[in-house]
């Protein structure tokens, strides 16, 4: 027996029927608005080559972390679901066997995100009406491996399918951007553009850090033996990085911290970082002052901060020494933004002309720190709802936390910040509906007019993304 | 074209109807209930000598750290609103200009509580039915402009249309309070009484603490060179308190801690409190001390204690620099209660008699901590949600996360702890309407009767403040 | 005037009509399913030798800790609710007047789940129709005097009315489990195991550790003088408690600290600990790595642990004196978990034949630590809301904030924790009420299916916790 697969138009609408009604009125006015995606990690050979996607399982499952992290908590090994090993030991090769595994396992996922986006594939990609579980499995792969050879389902196909106005994707200072440029040179329409992710050459404890920093002061052509030659080449790159269209940067780090040394001593902890090895208060003193420096270069080139703080990566070390980083270990932990973020803000916060977008997994800075810092400095911005939380109750809890103090106009919209390409007009759908849905329990309960609200669904979905990423 | 401004009287009321129903019998109750203010910032002056007040923008703007800071993070200066500075450099002094610059940015507020309260000021009191945007700046400056200096627009005569039972100010140790003397001679019928706010005399970083403490020492007519006449002028200034009213002490520190240190070291650190500089750490201690001698004067003489912690005070040190505290760079921090207030609890908190009011802006207190104490201690009760949280979500979540563990009954009613005195009804209003909304939940999820409801809804409301307050 | 008591066959179900109807239909699927209790305080002779209660005041107030806490905070002293001194000075010991007393203040209960469960006694289990009130508490006191000595109302009566298919006491490692053997032997149909707490010889800050850590050596039949026969002492008294059906151990710990120390080190430290005192954060440190050895002895011997942190226990310290331990003057603390189960997790978090069941008394960690880390570790599980947060509200913020990182699959279904027997079927009540509710509303918002929310239901309410527990 299988189980149809329906996406109810009125989903993710509040239940009581005056906010639906509403909702639906908001929504319709934003579905077909373009998508605007500032922030994530597809990669940019799909587009400047647009071959097609492997197999289902290459494309949905083996590289989602979401996905494998839910099946290895249950006792699913990554070896079954194909994951590589850093050894390079072998791991599950059949793309079928890992499909029906994933298959058969698919009800771990009831009340998830990962379920409303990959439903979502499945029925508005695929066309496919009945339910993945162990039964339709078969079903399932050979529709979708069937698809993905066509025309139709190549990367640039599904970027006009689904509407993107413009694609973000990150890269190193190391990367010579050479997709980028090919996209460019092949005159194809679409906008895809790079984004400044400096750790690997700015985060001491990075792996390969020592080496990152020669090749670092290579690509740039600047001597990085002293720290005003490491600034330079940070400057260098950036340029390089805008000329392929990137307008921001982003700092993925352990916590928020930012320092502003006098020159004598970060040149002496420069000084330590490039010989290594540095303690771990060192390593996060130098990320700590590398913030500030970054605020600095964003006021004179223009180019949108984005800080990422929070996460214990790699948590689990025999999964690390297995199968390495990004396998779905990476935990949350506690983090302060008022201490945190203090030295940089008192030399750049009240600047007007820089935009530092904050994101957050200690969802308990919303009302406490983040919303009140947004409210008032005019350098800072609150990102979207970050990872774990980009889901339907973490983008209410974000509104219903920040709003009555940073407002709306101090948020950014969407990111969908995901590698997963097929799932990105899903995301941004979801999010359109849950600001729907807050919008119009606002109305509903007569704390803003309707006109408004029609207004900011449309800043939410469109004006506020462009404006705050300079896009 | 402009928009009609209206305030739907079942706003902020549950959206599905069943809820809905109930909140509004719940309100009919209680909306006319007169208001007790226990808690505030308004200017006894006002009252003492009922003068017009100056203006628009002088009126609801210029004195608005709500309003400002919200400006301020959208980039506009604290100059283009006339807000002064530290050295008397000028800023705008032309209050229609000041007015437009709001208007044209008054769509920063949907979503806010500052737009309800300044909605139901513009409708209820000035009977304007057009929303504020720039299009209707002038008419709106108009309108207020040519009430302000009419008699029924004058402190006492709104203090009576509000139907303000009684209205609490604040003042410090070393205020002579003229102005409720003056109120009390004037043989005005209105009830304004003062509130101990010690902070400027016990907190050795309150700004010009030294000369503070020498005055305090004249004003209280005591030597204080020792720690025994320092609590002396305690005692003295706190008579000369309740003689003009005065039923509670208020304290403003950075953390909640307290402590209870032996004679010796007492006097020790008062001789380096009283001698300065001292450290942050002595500062700490000395505050954290004082907090029980405070608890311990309250049994002897019956003023219920008021506990406000956890902000880190003027974050922005060029705002500081350039337009003085109170500027809206005040940023929350996360604040522990349980080991904090230990020293004072092991002294007092079995004491019926007295009554420690607790306040937060680390809403992730309430549930953990807050709730389990004020259900234990009989010297406990909970203050209303604060500050940033005086809002519509605020008070949803603190009634969700405090009523299962500490009851409604060790909860005090409301504060509206505003200096924006024309904002004061719709604060209230806003807190009656919302706890009536709860309760309503409550009764459609049949978790409470509703003859219960309504008992509360006036608790809530008037009962639990005049206990709570000595009222 | 009296008023009516009644139960709403909808209570707890949302307000809305369309989620209200999903919910009535899911919990018409689940109402009726055997109450599964695998971990809280009942008394073992209880069962054993099936006496009738004593009196309604004993039964109901005394020993219960939410319902004195309450009243103690509104200023009532235990000695008039007759809870037992430390040092036998004479307390209340009539029970009605005890009862009298508790009815003058139930309205203090409003809005807390003491409420809920206790009206679902007098009416469910008494047959009581009009609320407890002061004029109704001699009626109340009169019914159920007159029920208690009854046939119907002895323990194992009540035990089969409830329709219990397994209850778990709480023993120490010291404990001979004679009532267990007793029950066994009676030939009586009910499953009531016992579960291994051993904190008694396992914290060394527990009241009376150095006489415990000598009688267990003797009841374990182990030389415990070395830390290796300490260990063997547990894997015997283990053993026992298999036998006795035992199937979870539990560690009630002030954090969720685990260490693993290298063999000279623990065996050092044990020393330390054997000979006594110990500094608090040698203690810590010892509980610590205990926690780990526990893990171990559990993949050994299959016994699922259980982890409770995050209490400052005895806050008050009078009360200590005057009344003893778990006299409702427990405070949850903040408890981090990433950080702190590190060491346990890097030995074990990946065996998948391992079960270790979370709780939490800081929500914080919900979204941010618990979910993230269940939704990954194949040994994890979270455990259902705890004490405070056994409530309706505490059951809804639960399931939104771990939901969309763990899926459901990694909850446990429910835990009444409980020694108040006769509120038992209460609460398992109100937690599949709630969990209806929440899926009542995922389906209403098209985020579930129906024919999978019952399914969930079901999971929830019996599934989950018979595999979970290994019952």
């Amino acid at each position: 027996m299988t189980h149809p697969l329906r996406l109810h138009p009125d989903r993710l609408f509040p239940a009581d029927e005056r906010s639906r009604a509403i909702a639906r009125a908001l929504y319709a006015g934003v579905k077909d608005l373009p998508i605007v995606s500032p922030h994530g990690h597809t990669d940019p050979a799909w587009f400047a080559y647009d071959q097609p996607f492997a197999d289902p399982a290459e494309l949905l499952i083996v590289p989602d972390h979401y996905v494998f992290r839910m099946l290895y908590s249950q006792g699913v090994g990554l070896e079954a679901l194909g994951v590589p090993t850093v050894d390079g030991s072998a791991t599950e090769t059949d793309p079928r066997a890992i499909w029906r595994l994933f298959a058969s396992h698919y009800h771990l996922f009831r009340g998830t995100p990962s379920r409303l986006w990959l439903d979502w594939v499945f029925a508005e990609i695929f066309g496919i009406d009945i339910r993945l579980e162990a039964a339709t499995a078969d079903h399932y792969y050979d529709v979708i491996a069937a698809a993905l050879p066509t025309p139709a389902f190549r990367p640039r196909a599904l970027f006009d399918r689904f509407g993107i106005e413009l694609i973000a994707t990150t890269e190193s200072p190391l990367d010579p951007l050479e997709h980028h440029r090919a996209i460019r040179e092949s005159g194809w329409h679409g906008r895809v553009v790079t984004a400044y992710r400096p750790d690997p050459v700015m985060d001491p404890e990075h792996p390969g850090f020592a080496g990152n920093l020669i090749r670092f002061g290579e690509v740039a052509g600047e001597d990085i033996s002293t720290f005003a030659g490491y600034l330079r080449a940070h400057e260098n790159r950036r340029a390089f990085f805008r000329a392929a269209g990137a307008t921001s940067t982003d700092h993925g780090h352990p916590s928020a911290r930012t320092a502003d040394l006098p020159p004598a001593e970060i040149e002496a902890l420069y000084a330590r970082v490039r010989s290594g090895p540095v303690t771990p208060a060192e390593a996060e003193l130098f990320r700590a002052h590398m913030l500030t420096e970054m605020a600095r270069m964003s006021v004179a080139d223009g180019m949108v901060m984005q800080i990422h703080p929070g996460v214990h990566r790699s948590h689990n070390p025999a999964l690390l020494g297995r199968f390495g980083r990004d396998k779905g270990a990476d935990i949350p932990v506690p983090t302060g933004y008022v201490e945190a973020l203090k030295p940089l803000l008192d030399r750049f916060g009240n600047e007007r002309d820089l935009t530092i977008i904050l994101f957050t997994l200690d969802e308990t800075a919303y009302a406490r720190e983040l919303a009140p810092l947004a409210g008032h400095y005019p350098a800072l911005r609150l990102g979207p709802p970050w990872w774990f939380h980009d889901s339907p109750e973490g983008m209410r809890r974000f509104r219903e936390q920040v709003t009555e103090t940073a407002g709306f106009y101090n948020t950014v919209g969407f990111n969908d910040d995901t590698r997963a390409f097929l799932s990105i007009p899903a995301r941004h759908d979801v999010a359109r509906r849950m600001d729907c849905g807050f919008l119009a329990r606002l109305v509903a309960e007569h704390r803003l007019e309707e006109d408004e609200a029609h207004e900011l669904a449309r800043a939410l979905t469109y004006d506020l993304v462009k404006k705050a990423y300079r896009l």
